[in-house]
């Protein structure tokens, strides 16, 4: 991205609305599930000792989040662009959202996805009926597929997190706390293009005005972190995390509302993420995976501990799709985290 | 255990009522986990369409369902056999349970532990407070060991499963069943000494008559099973499963409830076991461990399928306490499981 994009994009005003985020959970209310909101003693131990609750989005169907926006942007297409489908370009659980979504309403869905993503995640996406067309792991390479998938199939294109339907729908998982918690201090939150927070922030800033919304990402993918900190938006050219869900910048949409809404967003190295994950699996006994660790990884990090203040906190666990035969902390050094 | 001491169990009453089951669930209330029912479209479809819910006792403190029994006998104590410390002989879940309950009600709590359980358990007990007595893993061995504690200690015994408090404070899962689910056709419960079904048996058949309470053992450790077939106790001599939890025999309490309320008992092998954690942990995004496992096991067993009938389903997941570095689809063959 080139800085006279970022300065286009700055200029942008939100294009999501505290009222699209409530319309979405009316739209999604009977069709998603409503996640529980859990805890675990050991997590509150670690993050110093403060309550901890975890926004199961893990638990969520398709395994994360994801299908909370695929699904309030196909609600709001017209018969003619359903019939002619969908497509998008994720490598992971946007893709399985989109599926999941389409086949609900009867639609066609197309997912551009590198080479590398693994056999799995396309296993999972073509079980939901969806059309995996395979990219190099390259962004000119999936530019040319998109395209290329585009004109043959004349589908809608649906962006991850830089769509106003996918960030209202996103959104819809704050709903849910303020229906069921009281207000925490703080609510944490994994930022990857930015389509969660971002809506997750409107969410609270018109719910729950006093909360802190603390975005968290991996030190090696820390666009959102720099560009808080400078008051304008520093892609990140080369992201690298063992977080494979977090390796995508802030978009067109999403670094607006980040920018106006969002309290902080902080950075958590790889080896408190998998630290995390362990911890998350061993103890509150959740599968979920390293991109959902980061917000863990962050109320246990000692060098944020002056930042993130005290008081109980929300913890968003964004996903829980992992390869169950490729675990991190077999590749990582082994740490040694209690069991309860 | 000789035929003459089965005769004589055979002849015990029921020690346990629907009355001391609510009161157990009045007296834990506020102290352990409601725990949630969740689910899982791959689960569901697993068990032959049929709509299952998920009894998560895996998200219990102390990651298993003892913590309810445990904590049930020690608050009908005296402060003076509080003062004088409890004991148990455990390998696993009820000794960090009775820890965790003698932590909360400033007891001490002594563990005897085979050598074999595994440093993890250990540990974990060991932070929670209790002094675990290791003893070689062979029955004489260990009542060599309890009696020596008991001796220099005078604390009390409390059996894992053979004692009312610690029946009835396990039937108060099902109690949170009635009160958040309309009634199922079937509930499913791991069997291991048969304190978790007894309980649930006796608040089943008081508060939803109709519904059939089946218990699930391994195949290697089948004593309900064929109790259960036989009418009358039948122990296993030399139990083996990978769900080491339930390598255990009905005891003198446990059987007349068992004998009397509950329906049936299948058994599932160790293979079915493995497959069916490794859908909870990939589908529904759960740690349990191998001895939660077989309620869904029984549900996907194509060959239990007219025996178990049609029809919604609740099936117990009794914890989630299990070693992340040995897990046992190493061991056993892997099998191919799909992913959401």
């Amino acid at each position: 991205m080139t800085s006279g994009d970022a300065a286009a994009i700055e200029r942008r005003p939100m294009e999501v609305s505290l009222d699209d985020v409530i319309a979405a959970g009316e739209r999604l209310r009977e069709l998603v599930a409503h996640t529980p909101l859990l805890s675990s003693d050991a997590i509150d131990e670690a993050a110093s000792g403060r309550r901890v609750l975890l926004k199961c989005e893990n638990l969520q169907r398709t395994g994360s989040f994801k299908v909370r926006g695929a699904l309030n942007a196909l609600l709001q297409m017209s018969p003619d662009e359903l019939r002619q489908g969908v497509m998008t370009a994720s490598s992971g659980n946007f893709g399985l959202g989109l599926a999941w979504a389409s086949k609900l309403l009867g639609a066609r869905a197309s997912i551009v996805m590198p080479s590398d993503a693994g056999t799995l995640k396309r296993r999972a996406a073509e079980s939901l009926g969806a059309t995996v067309h395979l990219c190099a792991p390259t962004l000119a390479d999936r530019e040319r597929v998109k395209a290329k998938v585009a004109r043959s199939t004349k589908a809608v294109y649906v962006s991850p997190h830089d769509d106003a339907r996918v960030i209202a729908g996103q959104g819809t998982v704050a709903v849910e706390m303020v229906d069921e918690a009281s207000a925490p201090a703080s609510v944490l939150v994994p930022v990857g293009g930015g389509g969660l927070l971002a809506g997750i922030a409107i969410a609270l800033k018109g719910l729950w005005p006093g909360v802190r919304v603390v975005g968290v990402q991996p030190t090696g993918a820390g666009d959102a972190a720099r560009s808080k900190a400078a008051g304008r938006l520093i892609a990140e050219d080369a992201p690298q995390s063992v977080a494979r869900g977090l390796l995508v910048n802030l978009g067109v949409k999403t670094w607006p509302i980040v920018d106006a809404l969002v309290d902080d967003v902080v950075v958590v190295d790889d080896a408190e993420i998998v630290d995390a994950m362990r911890l998350i699996w061993e103890s509150a006994k959740l599968v979920v995976e390293p991109s959902a660790a980061v917000t863990v990884a962050a109320l246990a990090s000692p060098e944020l501990r002056g930042r993130l203040g005290d008081g109980a906190a929300i913890a968003v666990l964004s996903g829980g799709n992992v390869d169950l035969d490729d675990l991190p902390w077999k590749q990582l050094q082994p740490s040694a985290v209690g069991t309860a």
